[in-house]
């Protein structure tokens, strides 16, 4: 039904794409200014807790499965053996939790900026932050664009940039400058993986020159996967993959399939279909 | 941003889900009482135009292609060879443009009860009828549940069942009473299919329970594709097809893959990737 809503729901209106989407809240949970951004944590009526950074929705209980799932497990399964794994942005702790499904596994930095995201989801997002006390896992509190400078070279075999949208704090990590620096500390045969936006709304231009810029800064292969997710902008999102001396459009299909975690989403198929783009998509990217 | 909306804004607010989605419009083009249904069409800012029965969006200029292009495609590639397909519902004639693209089909009869529908499909969405003058297409104004049952036995091979939600018009047809009919009307190797809601929303009621009233009709097979849908609750829909002596879970790869239709999704890769279903569904449905 066509109606107003009232201050009963969260809305989240998405101004260039003249959308908007609302989840019905029964209550604030928090309502924090951390240095680098706005944070709240409402309790919604049926998609459980709700994260919102800056008036964008970041995740919620019911569906968050999705993205994590998407941002770790194809990269991990599309890199031959990884074991030294890196996450810019992910304070939430859902993707280190899907990381360390892998037991190939050996070690798992997360660098935040800001430590509010992971104190939040400590308390109102427990199942995401279960893994956090695994021995693998390090978490900084840190700007990564300078630990990414200052990492060594050809040191990481796995990078996932699991950033907010490319405005803000997360702006440097979309830039041509950083993904060059990103290639520089991967070890060939690296994989790096980015959230790349909506592919309804983006495809041609976030996305497409996302792909550009990872071409530039020195890829061999790059490769956009969309999948569904309810809460983000179109309900509809993407990750892409970048190879350092590697095709990320080719992954270990029998280990996905012989993997014995209980996923919710991802299924090697899935990972499959995914890497065939819709034509519309491919237009739009040019290839 | 979180902040209300305006009267500039067309809601559809989903209640049993608490969930609600927006799109900016710049003008209503059309209010119609039809004697089944209240029909609005408005002007939106960045979706084209936009059509909404009883409150409930149907379809825009910029995202019907998702739904289109799978309710057509997946089940005219899966059966053998379609010559006789029948559309129930499917007034904005998008799915019969689709259908009609099949070389193969030698008619296609749509049946849908408001011929408001049609008419405003026409007037506001003409890329959608542009097919409608195709000698193959029949285009019938009545009860597509009355229809069916007056259709000879197994003189079908394909049915597509293009309905608004399982409430108010189309509340018959997820019947198993009206599935059983469809089962009879269906030649041998007929494959049905049907919009089957969400898959994050209704995976353990509504999608389930069709699956199971599909095989209690005496369907040998049965698949649920999902897929996205920006513009539909959740963001993220689903088809359900069901095979008579058939299994709807192989297709004709082959000629998916050298099909020279133009279209936007829908690819092999795409329709085989949908065939397995994400763990969280599977689980729902008891497979």
């Amino acid at each position: 039904m066509n109606r107003p809503l009232d201050e009963t729901w969260f809305t989240e209106v998405f101004d260039s794409q003249g959308s908007a989407f609302s989840l019905k809240v029964n209550e604030k949970l928090l309502d924090v200014q951390s240095p680098y951004q706005h944070l709240e944590v409402y309790a919604t009526q049926t998609f459980g807790n709700l994260m919102v950074l800056d008036g964008c929705v970041m995740l919620t209980d019911r569906d968050n499965f999705l993205y994590h799932e998407m941002i770790a497990h194809p990269a991990l399964f599309t890199h031959q053996n990884p074991r030294r794994v890196v996450i810019i942005g992910g304070g939430d702790c859902g993707t280190l939790k899907e990381v360390l499904r892998h037991p190939g596994v050996e070690k798992v930095t997360q660098i935040d900026i800001d430590e509010e995201v992971t104190k939040a989801a400590e308390r109102f997002f427990p199942a995401l932050t279960e893994s956090n006390d695994d021995p693998r896992a390090e978490l900084l509190f840190a700007d990564g664009v300078k630990w990414v400078d200052e990492a060594d070279d050809a040191s990481i075999d796995v990078l996932i940039i699991d950033s907010t949208d490319p405005v803000g704090p997360a702006e440097g990590l979309f830039k041509t400058d950083f993904l060059k620096r990103c290639h520089r500390i991967l070890k060939p045969g690296g994989v790096m993986v980015q959230q790349s936006e909506s592919p309804l709304y983006h495809s041609g231009s976030i996305i497409r020159e996302l792909r550009r810029d990872m071409q530039a800064a020195g890829f061999d292969s790059v490769a956009t996967l969309p999948f569904p997710q309810p809460v983000y902008p179109s309900g509809w999102w993407s990750v892409t993959l970048a190879g350092k001396d590697c095709d990320v459009c080719d992954f270990r299909e029998q280990a996905a399939a012989e993997s014995a975690m209980a996923l919710l989403y991802y299924t090697p198929e899935a990972h499959r279909g995914a890497l065939t783009l819709p034509p519309f998509m491919r237009q739009a990217f040019d290839v």
